[in-house]
């Protein structure tokens, strides 16, 4: 009999929690749900014999180190910065611990003790990062295996709307969490370029955009992400002369949230004055020379330099940001008085599904020939509880979560997915979900 | 006898002390110039026998509060955040203090306390904020003392170089803090226009420029400073439908500088990797995506959409940005990298004298009519120590502090220089230097 504890019982653990359940009998898995909300606990678990949802404030050190202490392995599902009151007690506990959250610097710091306890700390097991590690890295290591000397490698990933319930002129609705998209491009972006480091500015991260194909579901686009650089290390790509990571969305939306960007609008860095009462119309007029509540549409269209018939004109007609509506919000950024807009504007309706997108595409040598290769992956929602986006993070956890107890990961220590023993059973199981990349 | 303190002894001393020194006998004055540095403090008192020269190391708070103790009035050239150790002694023991800094919070906490003591700390008594506000109160007050009514209030000020010496495609030279103009334009721009408040995000505030032409000095072009909103009460203008402060430069300099913001050359939030080494040429060539070593010039001419042999292009060309010579500073930010470059050529160099440029445009309602009202002051540097810049910092501080000890100062608490008591008597004497507002 092992036992799991599971922290938090939010949107991504519905998958999870349900891997759990299911393969609970015959892996002889005992499951604690543990979640500040009782009830949302209780919900996750249903009527499971195999099963508690029990209350737990992850600030109350004294009941989070008992519950830790009944468990063999710890699934975190905290908000990132929150993973490590679970990780000192693991670590002092000698129990596993699996979260799908990027590798923090506290976490790295301690790996040196985790090794000598025997244990693992396994981070980044979702989606972006998770999934994509463990298909990049089969791809990768195949090449290699042949001989293959990886000359590119570009990755892709977006959480999008499934093509049926796209119906708004952005092509766009928020399937995850709305603040990082509005804060999207606000650092400088670094990648690598034909051998030379190269830098994105914030004020041209939208306008740096290059298209993607995805098989036969058509044209997307990728903005640059934050930092391409870090896993050249990682992945043992230390031969490719270009590496790029982005994020995807569909055509024309990048060109459109630029000039969100140019207005302003996407500020973070300063409150308005009175934005409880101030409107869209009014905000947007602060933001141009010369507009005037009369002729805002015109001054606006000629500050973007479209007509007021264009696609582009459309898209930010469409939101909404025209109206006299109020903003409604005590000192709010004007990103914040966005995020308002676009929450109502960019909602997944009741009934519609979110769609995962992901792409690899890498060039490499083998006998003194460039070769390419690439690979994608679609995954559409079930249903708005079994998302796209909770099956693509939830599972590569769960299945983790599973080999670990049977035994069958030998690594311990801090570690990110990146070996032969992570990628190739889970990938593998993951197709039995219809979580299948493609060539 | 009174006795003045002089607390720094740095570049915007010279004039003030000179004057200090000249009126010392007739206004039976004893001078202390402390500074970190006790040679600059002997230097700038020379031979006077009515000053003395004395070592201070600022946070040494039992030093500072004995010289403090001795004075009857303290004049702070400190850093701006400095100003406030000296204000406490003056609270304390009961002193003037007379500084040319913007009015922090923290010394407007200070005002109830500082009245009851029967004490004035006067801030902003500088070239802007100083002669600004001087000038500004003068032309407003004597509007509306005729019964007109402010309907636009713009002013503008800039440290520039001396036409005899404009000799660089910039027409600018580095006057005063360099640091200051290359991180200008960093924050939101806040400005009414027309009875609307608008804003200038930072990625537009070089590309909304306005001429301005200064009597048969010129043209010259404004950019917008970051807060004109707050002197609309202090000034007594609420009646005005526009209002706008911007700095000065030589036409043409905006755009070029706009070229450097887009690039992201002016960025301060990340470190270069390798900086010491790294050149200004990589510098630039990984700023622009599909830049080598080899296309460099041709890329960057098309990223800006200019010809290689435009003004524009000649600007950034001129400054060495294409040239292989490392950055030669360790963990560096583009904008750091920048300003040390721009520090060796932008300077002035032995001989080279600077200006100071100020506008203010006014339009005002009279018996039905809209009027129009305009002064500006141009100075020119005399030396290289004796510049425009120290003289229009210094002397309105020498005479403010002359005027509250010989008691025709009335005002008490923590002020800035807005009255009649000040502007009249100020401008009337900074006109005997050849600090004359032209109408």
């Amino acid at each position: 009999m092992k036992k799991i504890l599971v922290i938090g019982a939010g949107l991504s653990a519905s998958y999870l929690i349900n891997y759990l359940l299911k393969n609970a009998s015959k892996e002889k898995w005992m499951i604690t749900v543990a979640d500040a909300n009782l009830e949302l606990a209780q919900q996750k678990i249903g009527k499971s014999k195999f099963a508690t949802a029990i209350a737990l404030n992850i600030e109350d050190a004294s009941n989070r180190k008992k519950l830790i202490s009944e468990a063999d392995l710890v699934v975190s599902l905290l908000p990132a910065h929150l993973h490590i009151l679970a990780a000192h007690d693991c670590l002092e506990l000698h129990k596993h611990l699996v979260t799908a959250s990027y590798l923090s610097e506290e976490m790295k710091a301690l790996h040196t003790q985790a090794l000598k306890a025997n244990i693992l700390f396994l981070n980044e097991i979702g989606l972006d990062p998770g999934i994509d590690h463990l298909s990049a890295m089969q791809l990768i290591q195949d090449i290699q295996a042949k001989g293959g000397e990886i000359q590119s490698f570009e990755s892709y990933c977006g959480g999008l709307v499934a093509p049926e319930f796209d119906d708004n002129p952005w092509n766009y609705k928020f399937t995850w969490n709305p603040r990082n998209v509005i804060v999207a491009g606000q650092a400088t972006a670094r990648y690598l370029e034909n051998g030379l480091l190269k830098f994105i500015p914030p004020n041209r991260i939208f306008t740096q955009t290059k298209a993607i194909k995805v098989g036969k579901h058509g044209q997307f686009e990728s903005y640059a992400n934050r930092d391409s650089l870090g896993y050249i290390e990682p992945y043992g790509i230390g031969s490719a002369k270009t590496v790029l990571r982005g994020t995807l969305r569909r055509k024309g939306y990048s060109e459109a949230w630029n000039c969100l960007v140019k207005l302003g609008l996407t500020d973070d860095s300063y409150t308005l004055p009175h934005s409880e009462t101030l409107s869209y119309r009014e905000l947007v007029c602060a933001l141009i020379s010369g507009a005037t509540n009369e002729n805002l549409e015109s001054n606006l269209a000629e500050f973007l330099e479209v007509s007021k018939a264009s696609k582009l004109f459309k898209k930010i007609s469409w939101l909404g940001l025209f109206e006299p509506t109020p903003i409604g919000l005590m000192n709010a950024t004007p990103a914040q008085a966005l995020q308002k807009l676009l929450q109502e504007k960019w909602k997944l309706k009741k009934g519609e599904l979110d769609q995962i997108v992901m792409k690899h595409e890498l060039t490499y040598l083998q006998d003194n020939k460039l070769k390419q290769a690439h690979s994608y992956l679609v995954v559409n929602g079930e249903n708005q509880v079994l998302t796209a986006m909770a099956k693509t993070v939830g599972l590569p956890m769960a299945i983790a979560t599973k080999l670990i107890l049977q035994g069958k990961i030998k690594a311990r220590g801090v570690q990110i997915p990146l070996s032969r023993e992570f990628y190739e059973p889970i990938l593998k199981e993951l197709e039995s979900f219809g979580v299948k990349f493609e060539g």
